[in-house]
């Protein structure tokens, strides 16, 4: 393929630069190495120096000059770096790099091609790290389980718990990588570039970074911008000289994931304000335009994201996303993504079933199941008796009973879940207002919500705004914008302007730490009823009487 | 030592910065790398952005937050990049560091502390590659043994042969930096930096590059500029990542030393025309001025260094430097390097001694051993008789018996090392006119020519006049400038100009390939009589009648 078919917009990490140099003779004597270099130099947009590692002058050299002088080098472009990584023959048909979002419970992939832009392939898996702990903090507390005196003694001393879940992680990626070699048909040893975006904490695991501070106050992680390292120092199967670009972060809380985000809402491109929300392990949130962006993060997500509330799972086949309770007859009505038997509820089919169970009037202002006893309504009454069971001394809702078609057994909504939900979505509006009264704006200022991931995918605004969980909006407003964590990684591989957006967002970004905000806990507070105390917030939802 | 101490022209190599950054808290919550490249990056001159390589993220962080976010960070000072190499609590008392003059025969290393430029030590050593070749022919030979498909097969292939001549250099180095060390009073890992000076075929047996086709024609090396690696990548006992910076070469047959040289003559600043002329294993000429320089290089030296005439000898203790004889009676004095019993002749005693024998008449313009039998003078004849003994079919003349006081045995020059040295002379003088033929100048034009090395230091102009190998210029036109390799070496470890300007002169310089030069050839012969064939050249040496 000539490199004119690269599109002219392209200006990947790692760029082909064709050159043609003169064959020695005794009266141009220049070096081997030294006559690519100055071959390669004048091609190099700015002019920069070219660097040549030196574990490469040999073989680069090399395949040089057994290539007769011509053909064509792979520079990696690093922030103000140019870095010579290889030297082939020819153009390859396609240059693989890969995309990687790396989630503390998912990981998800994209092959791309530089050349193109072309995605090649996906790919997806569990995080392999999950074995040593669901969450964060208990990996956090895995990889740093040895007294600290240690890492005094040695500075470059790695608690055996944090190597551990390096070796997992990177075990996981390679197997992930080899998929999406195959999905390509490629090699492994071909993917030339690998772009990770992932939470600040899952970054560390990755580099082997010591977390130890991520989770102690003041919350500050051992790193949040990484010079791009190359895959052969982390241990990762692709080519060895592939840069690693991390997505860099922005706190403890506050990772490369959402940067990710930023990039792919094109929140930082924006005349208007508009917001981004990110609901994860924890929901986080950006406010912002093209001057000026804002940020916070907290924990709205446990409850949502499967392996908390005890029939939540992951947005898969199976998950229930959509349930509707007819008004009149109480028939409930479940759908389930890919129509597969019902195996559990996912975020989004937590939040629609609680905003069905309040709107039949099943579910109270303050988030607890009515009794079926004090009901007056009798078909009302007989379904909730049907529905209805006792878990020790609290009720549950079946939302599915193993006997019904197509389920695979009883799924059950326990007070407890509902409890856990109740707190996550006050906790989610509280986040939202409170980052909105920073910048004295209302929420009527916003052109935009977008709502990233899995989560934004499948939830229904409709529903959220009827626990009060997403503010009263017209539902216009709202935009699903998919796995932006992913798209943002594919975008620094192929974009120069969007890694140094990317860097650029960083230094532009103000965090706030909730922890240490009063207007929070108030805010907080007032949000725990469906839909909120102030209900002059929410004039769409219905008010159900006692 | 207050860093107020270093004296303000020091650039070094390695730079130390003091850095103090605030203790983080929730209102600054930068990560703990982020915040030390934070208060390093505003201390850089050029505002250049700091590299921070992936190996130093873990100790580099925990080390800067052990010392309370405070204390001095050391950086590597490369071409147009600014590299984080260690982060200590203080200033320590020196900051030392190694220049290496990497010689063929002979090491030669100094000690310098980055904070003052005081030298703290100097030791040598022979290059330990001796015992695999006297000569960097034999040792390219030693090589580059294996057949040549091997390096086309895998081009990362290290020739088995290469290798050992690598390993034996780093290990003569690692034994010469400890040598060092305890010279200095200092660990071996507290060196912060090393220089190389040494030719290019010495360079690419250091760094493992293949030789292959230095000696090959079109003489090309594989390659003369290499950007500084750490110490680790060489398997070299300094501080892991003490940078190496290797002077650049111009040619296979021009290497780093010669730049070396040239630093340290200051011939490139010069406004008038000088020459530097240093005799290693091969005569290497520059001349120039702060305008222009144009080089070349010749086998002059072989007969003058040690190894290749019989009794030759490195300019050592117990080397004859000089040799008298009383134009009257014949009676010969010589003198010894320190006093010591006399062992061999080092290059400048050599031609002090054929001087002396053609002023005495016992050497012919042809550079022959005159027949005592056609002696006219009886006390010439006498004396040629007690002096002149057989070897083979050839007269050899006993410059020191083994009976005299203070001698080790028999010192003789036979024929064979006097054809030797003629050529040598010859080539030397040949190599000389060219080169001042190439711009059309004559030695009258020149301010001044700067001898190098020990063979500088040692020879008498005035002798070397007398044979033809020197032009006949005023005695004060020369000046013996030592060991300039070394001088240069420790030039770059001190000050950013000179390894700026050491990049310069490579890019500045004209080396002109006396294989293909007919003027050369033409020269050459007519420099193999004693002063020369055309004697106004040498108004100064007597003629001797036949």
């Amino acid at each position: 393929m000539p490199e004119g078919n690269m599109p002219q917009t392209l200006t990947p990490l790692v760029r082909p630069v064709q050159v043609r140099a003169d064959v020695p003779s005794l009266e141009d004597n220049t070096a081997d190495l030294d006559r690519l270099r100055n071959a390669i130099q004048g091609q190099l947009p700015d002019g920069g120096g070219l660097e040549i590692p030196f574990c490469r002058v040999v073989p680069l050299s090399r395949l040089f000059r057994q290539a007769g002088f011509a053909g064509v080098a792979l520079i990696n472009e690093l922030p103000g770096r140019w870095v010579l990584a290889d030297f082939l023959p020819a153009l390859p048909l396609t240059l693989p790099a890969m995309a990687l979002d790396l989630g503390t419970t998912h990981l998800e992939a994209a092959l791309v091609d530089l050349l193109t832009g072309k995605v090649m392939a996906s790919a997806g898996r569990e995080n392999s790290q999950i074995q040593y702990g669901a969450d964060i903090l208990s990996r956090i507390h895995q990889a740093t389980s040895v007294r600290r005196q240690m890492r005094e003694v040695e500075p470059s001393f790695m608690d055996p718990g944090l190597l551990t879940l390096q070796q997992s992680i990177v075990a996981c990626i390679n197997e992930l990588t080899a998929e999406l070699a195959v999905a390509g048909g490629i090699e492994s040893g071909a993917i030339r570039a690998l772009s990770v975006s992932g939470n600040t904490a899952m970054v560390h695991f990755l580099l082997g970074l010591d977390p130890f501070h991520i989770c102690r106050e003041p919350y500050i992680p051992m790193a949040n911008m990484i010079e791009p390292m190359e895959s052969r120092e982390l241990g990762l199967k692709l080519h060895p000289a592939a840069p690693v670009w991390i997505m860099p972060s922005v706190g403890s809380y506050f990772g490369g994931d959402l940067i990710s985000g930023i990039l792919a809402s094109k929140l930082a491109e924006s005349e208007q304000v508009r917001m981004l929300i990110d609901v994860g392990t924890n929901a986080e949130v950006v406010l912002g335009n093209k001057d000026w962006l804002i940020a916070c993060a907290g924990a709205a997500g446990p409850a949502l994201e499967g392996g908390v509330a005890r029939m939540g799972m992951r947005a898969a086949p199976g998950a229930i996303e959509s349930v509707a309770i007819d008004p009149v007859t109480y028939s409930i009505e479940v759908q389930t993504i890919e129509g597969a038997p019902a195996r559990g509820l996912c975020g989004s089919g937590l939040i629609d079933l609680v905003a069905a169970l309040y709107l039949a009037g099943m579910v109270d202002i303050r988030g607890k199941f009515r009794d079926p006893d004090r009901e007056h309504d009798p078909a009302r009454a007989a379904f909730m008796r049907e529905r209805f069971v006792m878990r020790g001394e609290q009720p549950a809702f079946k939302v599915v009973a193993a006997s019904d078609a197509g389920a695979v057994h009883d799924v059950l909504l326990e007070q407890i879940d509902l409890d856990a939900m109740i707190r996550s979505k006050a906790a989610m509006y509280a986040i939202l207002s409170t980052l909105m009264s920073q910048v004295g704006l209302n929420f009527t200022d916003l052109a935009e919500i977008c709502v990233a991931g899995a989560f934004g995918n499948h939830i229904k605004p409709r529903a959220a705004i009827t626990l009060g969980m997403l503010p009263d909006l017209d539902l216009s407003v709202y935009r699903a914008i998919g796995n932006s964590s992913l798209q943002g990684a594919q975008a620094v591989l192929l974009a120069r302007s969007a890694r140094q957006e990317c860097l650029d967002i960083v230094s532009k970004i103000t965090y706030i730490e909730l922890n240490v905000s009063q207007e929070f806990m108030i805010q907080f507070s007032g949000s725990h009823f469906i839909p909120h105390t102030d209900c002059s917030l929410f004039p769409s939802v219905p008010l159900l009487a006692e």
